[in-house]
């Protein structure tokens, strides 16, 4: 790291802080400019507690150098990685599918929309048994009864099951029925549940917070990753800014970025990243041309009345022709939509 | 709620939305303006699934009129929330400090930092045991070990000690030590570990979501009130915005606006709300002067060394000036700095 | 609007604001709910002062209904405007591409910038000669020099100029030698210069505010169509947020959302929209994918050395490739990249 | 500034990299750590190009390390500096207060609320002219007319006058009525006319942008400097956040940073940073107790009828308390509230 001094620093202070960023056992290298004098700190950052050496005398403030996550990064493992869960692929060149109805609401909900969402092409289920909710007030999902709604539709159309898991009690209870994990966005610094799903056996989808940078983001896969599991998906779903005309602003240049630092797949959910149905058509063709290795999206038979998210998901028409436009895109920039076999 | 029409919305489109209000339980009352047709829904809209109206046919958009919140509202409840914890008390004209270090770092540290805090003015002991932290690679905490050095410090001082619990397992083990429990910005909507404090009967000092909204932040408090623990604190810690010269930003606005909204106190933290040691004696002040209910600062033997938070956190003498001008300015707005007996 | 008053608001209270509302022409509808009282009030509100009815007693707050904009609104005119400068085409299903440096360095560079755009597929050159620098010690652009080389650029290549223009005084100045006049985002709302290139008969590009709604956007648009000036297109390039990963976020949405809202044509930044040359391509796609209607985009005969915004332009090549996948995917989702006949 | 390499940057590139820095007039120092190379340029980084190295070959990122400004900085002048206008007075200790409508409306609205707030202790009187309006559709100003009542309100009372001056062509005319010319948020970055009133003899209060960094707030306070007018007051009125229960987000931090940075003295504007009335009396005197130099507030005779932004108007006894209020917390915090002689 970076060690800037203020500029009045007194050579004492330069001194002191030599020694300092010596004690944590990293090499001190000077650097006197006209104005200002810098340390360039050189070793591994990352397992020091060098953040508190802002509070030394005389420092102007301190700049880290190495990105502070590893094992998900592109630098330790250059090649993409893929995910792939039954029929559903994600990563290195193929585009993913998940979609389904925000919650599960019924046996009838469930199975058409897995039905629906299948013939338009997609090759994993979505849909939330434990809802986290924002009000005490509002439904809170079917929890188990709903898991083995989900299981019961993948039995009858073999499409991979995602749904979300809340706690660390769930885990084992969740892992029972579903392929892949969700880790929703409030949770993604819940660093016990991202340890809990890190020990099991499932592919893992970890949403972005609304309000977390990509390095806590990647930290936080790097709690998963750190614990073994290596099937991890990233999903941007939108941040918090001041836009109000959307629900949460759509940043699709992470993926870029992600595909320049990280190796494992990024997911787009254009339901939560616009709040508004009608914008999903064109985010998911956004996200597609920009290079997203899957999308996630809401579905439901009648959006209307659903039990939730009803404003931001799709009914089956409107994602049956999302989804053959999906295809062309994904030819067009050289890409292919998985499919189910 | 208001339920706006498309101003090209057929008279079918507006019939079908007045059922769809009327078949929530609500009224509808329709008004046909010079451009636009709106429909405004009388009765409890929070406990309705009415957002999903929103897709309903030649809707433009669904305005909420009600507040989401019941239980924290102030209309509830008009008289301000005094809490009182042994000599401790925030609310109600009494401004209540805690002070003391980002991590419990051994015996020394935290008893040395209680008797430093209590003797400048604080009545509670912050220190951390469970530490939430952005990347796996850094200290942890020292967990239960830390707890029983919280309870040492209090034997010794009276201080009352605040703590905070990271997921639903520890509830039980971080309740026995603590006097009051911390939820931190992270986890302010994990709801499960919200009803695990709400079944709890210690204190709660709730943080705000860095990227949380007023409303949801009352509304997990709710999840709190709603199982039956009244003795909640909300704290401000600072915001997510795209100023980088602080670590987040601290909204004071934020004091009126609550007092207005909610029965409960108010607390701020200007450690967690700068995110810089030099800033935090002046947001001390101002959040006095503003109609705080209270502080939570880190306060660190020698803040250059600290396992975390070093950057933010006050030495003791500068912690010391602090409260004696505090009290100063305490005593210009008609309010008093609660003082240990 | 939409008068909220406070749960416990007299009867007196409601009686003076529908007073109030009636004394700004409006119609006054009372609507008594369980827990409160709102008075609708119909009528045109954008020309009223009916912002400050919020002061008024008992108000709890007040929602407008009516979009603030009119000629710029797609209820007015529901179809979409197609602008046409020389060769270049952008709206109602055509996408049009400027391209060139960000500053206008010699006769050489902007010259050969437009052979190599032309050939690669842009149909308007871009390029500035007054520049808003945010320091005053970087470098201001050539002024008219700078203009006199657009110019010729053009003569060689029939490409249609887009510069900027900073103040009212240079609106005549640079009228005579652009086809374009770009407002930047920094003076979105200067309202005496958006008044004065709203009498030019050029046609405006008009970049958004890092920090404006859409509505401030579409309202500071209507200074311009305001003042008889049709042509104008509106130009999303990123707004500020917490992201530090990019210089700005580049929201695609903006583009489903003002396709609904107006009839203006909608062009992406992808240069400045994302502040990273590696992230425009991707971006590119993406934008023409979500339905854009042009393109702006920085290119710089050799970016390393460039005057001003090397870091997010693009070399001659990365142009050249980028142009082709954008013909493939505007192919994929039906609409056609403008070309020079 | 500092040069971060890729991790597997060639040798070659890193080369190539010394040569872009010392062509630009910097000094290299290569530091070569354990998995990056990195290139320290030493010099005024300012005057050079050097933001475009970004894109050199084997480029990872460039950390500026000095800051962009130089006249406004207290490295170059450590004693603050005082602006002193008529009776008004603000920095290094003293406290002024800006107060008065936000649109003049009448001789008899702008006479009795000088005559006001003057009685309540404010030494500068505040009153728009031309007024910037996000709508064409709102009340533009009186203009001339109204900038002759101000003068006749400086007559009766002795106050300042403050007003809003909006383009270059009106700089002459404003400044013959006006003591301080006000440039509004919106135009914080209009530089010609930052330049235009750089030239004034007239004290200039500078008005952040909503969106601003600090380091653009004081680049642009630099432009002005830099044309040889040294009376600029720094003016933060709040930022654009998520939030949404205030106008804008008052970031009452920027006061400790400001004086950190900065010689300037910082004014706080607690109208425009709320957005509402009854949130200004606190968040003036947290700003007082936070180290404000002064205070900017919007004070109507009606609130509730005022032409522009009554909704955060004080009316004459609220504004009275306040003041009275803030004089208590400035003597706590050992500073004074100016007072007319």
């Amino acid at each position: 790291m970076i060690v800037v001094m203020e500029k009045n620093a007194s050579e004492e202070q330069v001194q002191h802080m030599i020694d300092r960023v010596q004690h944590l056992g990293l090499k001190a290298h000077v650097i006197r400019g006209v104005e200002r004098t810098v340390i360039a700190a050189v070793g591994d950052e990352r397992i020091t507690k060098a953040e508190s050496l802002e509070s030394g005398p005389g420092v102007a403030e301190v700049l880290p150098i190495l990105a502070p996550y590893k094992v998900a990064s592109r630098e330790l493992k250059p090649e993409s990685t893929q995910i792939s869960v039954l029929g559903f692929k994600a990563g290195a060149g193929v585009v993913g599918v998940m979609a389904g109805p925000c919650s599960v609401e019924s046996e009838e909900q469930i199975v058409s929309s897995a039905h629906a969402v299948k013939k338009a092409g997609a090759t994993a289920l979505r849909g939330g048994a434990f809802k986290p909710r924002t009000s005490p007030y509002s439904f809170q999902g079917m929890k188990e009864e709903g898991l083995k709604l989900l299981a019961l539709a993948r039995e009858e159309t073999g499409l991979a099951v995602v749904t979300e898991v809340m706690s660390t009690e769930e885990v084992e209870l969740v892992a029972k029925y579903a392929d892949v994990l969700q880790i929703g966005a409030r949770n993604m610094q819940n660093y016990r549940l991202l340890e809990a799903v890190g020990k099991s056996e499932r592919a893992v989808l970890l949403k972005r917070g609304a309000s977390a940078t990509i390095d806590e983001f990647l930290l936080a896969a790097e709690y998963i990753l750190n614990e073994g599991n290596s099937n991890v998906m990233l999903c941007e779903r939108g941040i918090r800014t001041f836009e109000a005309h959307t629900r949460f602003t759509l940043p699709l240049a992470t993926i870029p970025y992600l595909h320049r630092k990280t190796h494992l797949p990024v997911i787009i959910d254009p339901s939560h990243g616009t709040g508004h149905a009608y914008m999903v058509p064109d985010m998911s063709l956004a996200a597609v041309a920009g290079g997203a290795d899957g999308l996630i999206i809401e579905v439901h038979p009648t959006p209307e009345t659903a039990a939730s998210d009803g404003y931001q998901s799709l009914d089956f028409p409107t994602f049956e022709s999302t989804m053959a436009r999906c295809a062309k895109v994904a030819a067009a920039v050289d890409r292919t939509l998985c499919r189910m076999p």
